[in-house]
């Protein structure tokens, strides 16, 4: 038996500034009675970059020759450009206006997840934090901490997708967590096996998280309940066990 | 403000055979009240094949030189293989025990989506539904026949991805459902514009509704709640508007 899912954006939350504990911001907003232990708390990794300071103004920035070059060709800011390079780890594409990216986390993603819309102001460029794992758990410890229960914790970006339009939330960052379900070798219901089906629940979480709440609305916090089952004491591999090697990625 | 979401696996649906009506087994196992005119059921494809009678009989296919030649190489069954390039418009991968296809519909997915795990038994192979947004629009119809009222309907498979391990549900069928969210243009909550933000919400409505139920039960169908912006009075585009053309397609 399957609990129900649910996930309500947590209303309140200010904008998060450099210095301040996302725990501190989070259990500020918590309901009456959450979270429990077997809760997912899901953050938009904005509030968590904010926090941290990962944010670099674009008056501040002296493009180098590289990113001039690629900013002419695609029509963009240079320094934008350079923001996004020092980002990254290589350079997959660079066509129609998107730089595509290795980060060097080793997400692949637009513009290597450097952003400018949802900047309080029109000079800031928010980066994504320098190791979301450990920005995880830093955030369940303080969760921990203050309310005395210790959630699982899946921070996220919106990326694009190979063959499929628009784009879905998914997880960069997990703490608490049994990112995938590997149900490879388990009998399915009729007692025969189950082949090749490794779920990725952390990004299924992101994306569950993500109906909750409105773009354009201040909800970088969704709190998921039902899936207690992936949750675990332990803070577990984070989302490393997400990225598929080049070498065995067959879907490109 | 937007509502929570619910994603609550139906109990009770039998395993469907050919000819019968999917919306005749959902509606008989419909909770009290539900559906709702803004919910939506997503139903894992399986269902649907085994109700149109898309399966195949291994002992019944006769494998072709191609189909020979691609299972000694792969270590497959040659049968299944045949079965696999029937649903095939371009074989894009071939290697380590999985073809990589493009499928009629222009899915690209493993093995075509023909699955033989959840089968009723070993020799029965289910395929995807030749027109899945058409099966959509017709349980939609059958559902509005039989309850008064006519939720969105997803229909999804779980495939897995370029560079992410773990295999996520998509929508591989839609109806009464805008499958994109298009934030292009709109402000954000700052007033900034909000970029290059098509949100995949057919996709994300595939994917939490997976995480409520479990692989190894028999509970294809899951009420989702709380995504009533997204639905639509008309049937809408279908999945369609969530193929990305190869020529657009920066992410592989």
């Amino acid at each position: 038996m399957v609990e129900p899912i649910t996930a309500v954006a947590l209303a309140g939350i200010p904008e998060a500034r450099a210095g301040d504990d996302p725990a501190e911001l989070i259990a500020a907003a918590m309901p009456t009675g959450r979270p429990l232990a077997r809760d997912v708390v899901v953050v938009a990794h904005k509030l968590i970059s904010k926090a941290e300071g990962r944010t670099r103004r674009l008056s501040e920035i002296v493009p180098g020759g590289r990113a001039r070059e690629l900013a002419g060709r695609l029509g963009k800011d240079p320094r934008h450009v350079q923001a996004v390079l020092d980002e990254t780890r290589e350079v997959r594409r660079a066509q129609r206006g998107v730089l595509i990216s290795v980060t060097h986390h080793g997400f692949v993603c637009a513009n290597a997840g450097v952003d400018a819309s949802n900047s309080p102001d029109g000079d800031t460029l928010i980066l994504l934090p320098v190791d979301p794992d450990a920005s995880a758990r830093r955030l369940r410890d303080g969760l921990r901490a203050r309310l005395g229960v210790a959630p699982a914790v899946v921070v996220t970006d919106s990326f694009g997708r190979a063959w499929r339009t628009g784009q879905c939330d998914v997880a960069i960052g997990c703490a608490g967590l049994r990112p995938l379900e590997d149900w490879r070798g388990l009998a399915d219901a009729r007692g025969r096996e189950l082949r090749a089906t490794v779920i990725a629940v952390a990004d299924e979480l992101a994306a569950a998280a993500d109906l909750a709440r409105a773009k354009d609305a201040m909800q970088p916090v969704v709190l998921v309940g039902g899936a207690g089952r992936h949750v675990t004491e332990a803070d577990g591999p984070g989302v490393g066990a997400l990225l598929r090697d080049a070498s065995q990625d067959l879907f490109r």
